[in-house]
This record gives C-alpha cells, structure tokens and sequence, in this order.
C-alpha cells in the first residue's frame, strides 16, 4: 500500500470551484481498481489549505490513475486554482 | 475525526534510534481511548523523512495525548534526532 498526501494552498475565492472540480475527481478515482481510499480534508488552522490523502494498492495502480481521463483532465484545472504547486509525498508504511 | 501528518527529516545515522523510540510512542498511542489509528511511513523518495499519520476521535482526544505521559517522555526524545522541527497538520475531512 502506498499513501500518498497531496497538499495545496488554494486561491483565495477560489475553494468553491476548487471543491466541486475535486468531487468529480474524487468519485471517479474511487472507482479504480488499485484505490484503497481517495478523500479530500481541510487543514484545521489554515481553511483555504486543502490535502487530498490517497492510498493506493500499489506503484502500479498509481501509474494507471495519473493517466486516466479524469486525472489528466480535472489535475490540471485544479493547478490553476492552487497558489502554487502541490507539495506531493509518497509513503510506504513502516511495520 | 481528525486526521493529524506529522512530517520530519531525521538527522543521518539518527533513524534506527529514532524506529525504536517512535515504537514505543506508536504501542502506547493506540491504546488511547481517542485512537483510531497511529501509524509511521517513510518517504518514498527520501527515506530520512518519515511522517507519523493519525486518526484521532475529536480534539478532546489529542489534548489527552499530548499530556500522556508516553507523549510528554518520548517526543522530546524525538525531536533531539530530527533535522528541524515537525512540520505538523490536522485536518478534517471534506465530505
């Protein structure tokens, strides 16, 4: 299993935009065969900061979501909304 | 439900010591009450950074954690073999 923390500060005003790009991303994403879990959270302390917290099968199944049609269509509009670039980390859990 | 990733690079030659305090810290943590869940990974592309993630029942439960005393006794401990300070963030989930 491999999580993976994308994290964003998003443009001010534009959370809502944000939010519903997500959900398609979202519902999509859960569908595929390798995603263990795929949620969006909010940081506590700064709201316009947003995290998707994923986890994936393995690399594998993460090579298949970066390619399909709603990643390769909705990631890159939600980059126009981001402040700037995610900050993106790969984990693999520690036993 | 809150979510809390706890990320630090740990000081070269540190992480063996930093694996067996953080056990202890893991072992003790998920017998809280408030626990969910408690558990360590690795960076995959740098392996001296490593994230405590947790799934805390509300922030009640995260205030008795902070003052247990395997909180107050080893985290301290930890912080001595990390390059800086943990970049730390709780979130909640957007449903």
């Amino acid at each position: 299993m491999i999580k993976i923390v994308a994290r964003s500060v998003i443009k001010s005003g534009k959370k809502e935009e944000f939010l519903s790009l997500a959900e398609e991303l979202i519902t999509e994403s859960r569908k595929e065969k390798g995603c263990i879990s795929y949620d969006l959270y909010e940081d506590i302390n700064s709201p316009n900061c947003l995290a998707f917290i994923e986890e994936w099968k393995d690399e594998e199944a993460i090579k298949i979501h970066n390619a399909s049609p709603h990643f390769t269509t909705i990631v890159p509009k939600l980059e126009e909304l981001r402040e700037k670039n995610s900050e993106v980390n790969l984990y693999k859990i520690i036993d």
